[in-house]
């Protein structure tokens, strides 16, 4: 059975690389689709294609072979995914679930449809649309799709601004008062079983809105991490999710939780649970979306992950860096092989774990001055 | 640097693919050679060679394009591996280690040689110069070369027994009065530095030699893992070492720790430090031949690890234990998607985690129970 399943996974990064990793415990075979020949799986399976996840022919050639059909990137064609449904191909999470996630704008529609709070925020057809939206100004303007690691997402904080606005559709959010952003992962599979990992606090760089680090689990207030998992499973419950969600959240200076964004898939915000979770979230997609029970999402060990963005002192003294970062105890390093990355682009990540959080802290100190 | 490198591994079973798994946390790209076309590994590298490691020639091309080869068995053409470390490649384990190591007696010589405690024993020609040796009968008969998994390993309980002996080269040992067996498997890079991780205990099926489970951490008299430690350590720098080397060792019955067989390779006995450890043996063996830092070897949590053999009730209802399996928590499935494999084959083994011993005694004899 599982080593004769063919499973595909439209995007070749490295999120899909750390899918790769947990396919081999199952033995599985796994195609990937990317339009980079020299994208992170390409190494890592036997059978990678080159070609476009955002176009139909290449989406639906790739998967007339495969049995399974998953993402590791929301921007995929989904016209060639419900062709493949119809083909009888599994395909989790469902195209209705990535169509409706995909586009942010549909996205809260579909959250306030289901009585989920949102960030509130309106939809922005162009440049010149926006300009009748000034009094929504200040605010937080999003490509309503195609977003990712901040490209796509802007802070508008005068009317002067609209000037270097993006023209293009768009969401327009509030600007909201924030205590903390949180992150659920919440897993779902075909027989509805649902778990959620403990909620993450997740620290972002102030000026390009790309994660900066993130320690699990989040120290919140009483009853707060309850209503995340109330949130995200009600989430995946509306989505008839199969497969593995993210859910971003605001939790406002008045303890009240708004859903950020939706990613259908694995996600940054749980890197760690690879080591400090029982079960990693890459390994409880697979479970989920073939079929199999979804596993112990405990974490057994407090964790800090720390994005590692590409810089020039990185570049320049590579092996002498990794040489010191795998020096301190506990630093799992995660480096994703990217052939020639520009500065700035998120090249790995390094998962500290301890047996105390003070020391974790401390820990990650040392890593930042050894990384920049 | 890391990215660049190329890495070759002689043999693509599942040792080779568990090593693949740890490849892809450093970004690295590996080549595999194995003669099986349907080999483990042969899915998860881009740049997979059907060729035969024992063959010179096949070694010699696989290599030339190679920056670092190691392996994942021992029994590899040494003289293809010198001339490659000739042309300048790294080859790690030397190919002096493997060489003393893939031939049982020339092993046991080298480690008297070092004054450490080996189980007694003497070289056997073939059958004829067996019947010469009567008198060392009852005896363990192994075969100098290529045994694996209990083939090539009898146990010769008298002079009748010789009929059924290999006519092979092989190694007649004495029967040692055994308390325990057990394992433990230290790591040395190029500078020299030795890691250790702790003793496991290992349980073998009496018929069949093949590890049954083994638990780590193993519990040992007071002073024995010391002991075992030091044994392991002196042995991996008077093989100048560089990767991870598993010493089997016999505890018997008055205390005494005498070395049974090495590995100069990821081990079985090392299964466990994917979930249990913060370094798996598979990274450590990178981090060592790659000239990196070697990684903390401390368990975090006990485990237990199980062998799957392929039998009757697993191949007519695998779906269903599978579900069943993984439904057990703390059960970390590793299977191996061997094709058409033959009754009695290890196909998967599972690493049960849990916070006592005792709750995990009780999940193994549930997954024992699923699996059999």
């Amino acid at each position: 059975m599982l080593e004769n399943l063919k499973i595909g996974i439209l995007g070749g990064g490295q999120l899909g690389g750390m899918l790769l990793r947990h396919a081999i415990d199952l033995g599985l075979s796994v195609s990937v689709l990317d339009k980079d020949a020299n994208a992170p799986c390409a190494r890592y399976t036997s059978s990678f294609f080159c070609g476009d996840p955002k176009s139909f022919d290449d989406v639906l050639a790739f998967g007339k072979e495969l049995d399974v059909i998953t993402i590791e990137m929301e921007a995929v064609n989904i016209d060639a995914l419900r062709e493949l449904e119809k083909q009888g191909k599994k395909v989790f999470p469902s195209p209705a679930t990535i169509q409706v996630i995909q586009d942010k704008y549909t996205q809260k529609q579909f959250l306030l449809s289901h009585n989920i709070p949102v960030v509130p925020g309106i939809a922005i057809e162009d440049k010149n649309d926006l300009v009748k939206h000034e009094d929504k100004i200040p605010g937080c303007l999003k490509k309503r799709r195609d977003g990712y690691d901040g490209y796509g997402v802007m802070v508008l904080k005068t009317v002067a601004d609209i000037e270097k606005a993006f023209n293009a559709p768009s969401v327009l959010e509030e600007l909201v008062d924030i205590k903390h952003e949180i992150a659920v992962i919440v897993g779902r599979n075909e027989q509805g079983e649902v778990k959620c990992y403990d909620p993450v606090m997740m620290v972002f760089s102030e000026e390009k809105f790309v994660l900066e680090s993130q320690v699990a689990p989040a120290q919140l207030a009483d009853g707060m991490a309850e209503e995340a998992f109330a949130i995200a499973e009600k989430i995946a419950d509306a989505l008839k999710l199969v497969g593995i969600l993210a859910v971003e959240m605001f939790v406002t200076k008045d303890n009240k939780i708004l859903v950020n964004e939706l990613a259908p898939r694995p996600h940054n915000s749980g890197h760690h649970t690879i080591e400090a979770s029982t079960t990693s979230q890459y390994e409880q997609l697979l479970r989920a979306i073939l079929g199999l029970p979804l596993g112990e999402t405990a974490l057994h060990l407090p964790s800090l992950m720390l994005n590692i963005l590409e810089n020039e002192a990185l570049r320049s003294d590579r092996q002498e860096k990794f040489n010191s970062l795998l020096a301190v105890p506990g630093a799992h390093l995660h480096w994703y092989g990217k052939k020639g990355s520009r500065i700035g682009r998120k090249v790995g990540h390094v998962t500290v774990t301890g047996s105390t959080m003070e020391d974790i802290l401390k820990k990650a100190e040392t890593i930042r001055k050894i990384l920049n």
